[in-house]
C-alpha cells in the first residue's frame, strides 16, 4: 500500500518535506514550524490537520497534509489541501496524482462536495496537472490575509467599537 | 454586548443571511444548505464551523462564520473567515469592522498568526475596507477546486494507481 496515514514517527520527515516545498515555492526561510508544533497539531487532543505519506520501496517519497474547510452555500465541510509534495527523486511516477486521488476518495467518503487547494499563479505546470484531473482555477477569488502588527492592532479594538 | 456566539436558535437567521450574501455575490441560487445542515455542522458532536452574531437593538444585524485552517510554514492553526455579512439596514455603522475585530481578538487569543478570508476580485470596495484595517491581498495565489463528476472520477482511481 503506497499511501498511508502519517504517524508521530513521520514528523521529522514531514518537516523536511515542508521545508523542501517552501524552497520550491521560493520561500525557503518562511518555515518556522517545529517538530513539537506538528506533533501537537497533528496528533494531540485537538487535531488541526491530517497527513498522508506516500511510500516507495519502504521510503517516504511524498506527503499530503489537509484540514476541513466549510462551505455555507453547500452546507457541508470540504477537504482543504494545504501541502502536496513529492521528492525530486520520486517525481514523474504519478505519486502526486495518487495522493490527490486518495484525498478525493476521502472527500467522497466524508460526503464533501469539494476538494480545494491554493496554487501559485506563476506555477502553470502545476495548474496544468491539476486541470488535467478536472480541477478548476477559481480566477474570480482573491485571498485576504491579516497578520502581525495589523492583526494585533485590530484585536485591541474588539469590544471598543459600538460603545 | 453587540457581538455574541451564535446558538441553535439563530440558525434560521444565519441561513437567511447566507442567502442574502450569496445574492449580493451574484450567486443567488448557489445556496443548497439547509437548517439541518447548519445545526449538525455548527452545534453537533463534530463542529465544522463557529458563528458570531452582531446585534443592534436586540435584533440580529449581521454575522461572521469561520473555521480553523492550518499553516505548515507557521506550525499553527489560523482563523479562516468563510462569511461576513451585515444587513443593508445596518450598514455604515462599523458592524463589519466590529465583527472583524472580534475575530482578530479570537485569533490572538488562540495564538493564530493569521486571519484569512476570500474576496471576489471585482469587489474593490470590500478590498479597500479590508486593506484599510491592514489586510493584504495575496495576489500571487489562486484557488483550485475539484468538485462534482471530476472529483468522483478521481476518487475511483484511488488505490488503483501504483499497483
Amino acid at each position: 500500500m503506497p499511501i498511508r496515514p502519517a504517524t508521530p514517527a513521520d514528523i521529522p520527515t514531514i518537516l523536511r518535506f515542508i521545508r523542501e516545498l517552501a524552497a520550491y515555492e521560493r520561500e525557503p526561510d518562511a518555515v518556522v514550524a517545529t517538530e513539537a508544533d506538528l506533533l501537537r497539531d497533528g496528533f494531540g487532543p485537538e487535531p488541526r490537520f491530517t497527513a498522508l505519506i506516500a511510500e516507495q520501496a519502504g521510503e517516504a517519497a511524498g506527503f499530503a497534509l489537509y484540514f476541513r474547510s466549510y462551505s455555507t452555500w453547500l452546507g457541508h465541510h470540504g477537504i482543504r489541501l494545504e501541502d502536496l509534495y513529492v521528492t525530486p527523486a520520486h517525481r514523474g511516477k504519478g505519486l502526486g496524482k495518487a495522493l490527490l486521488a486518495h484525498l478525493a476518495r476521502i472527500a467522497v467518503e466524508e460526503g464533501c462536495p469539494r476538494l480545494e487547494w491554493d496554487v501559485l499563479a506563476w506555477n502553470q505546470s502545476a495548474i496544468d496537472v491539476y486541470e488535467a484531473v478536472g480541477a478548476r482555477t477559481q480566477t474570480e477569488w482573491r485571498i485576504m490575509r491579516l497578520a502581525g502588527e495589523p492583526l494585533a492592532r485590530l484585536a485591541e479594538q474588539a469590544g471598543k467599537l459600538h460603545d
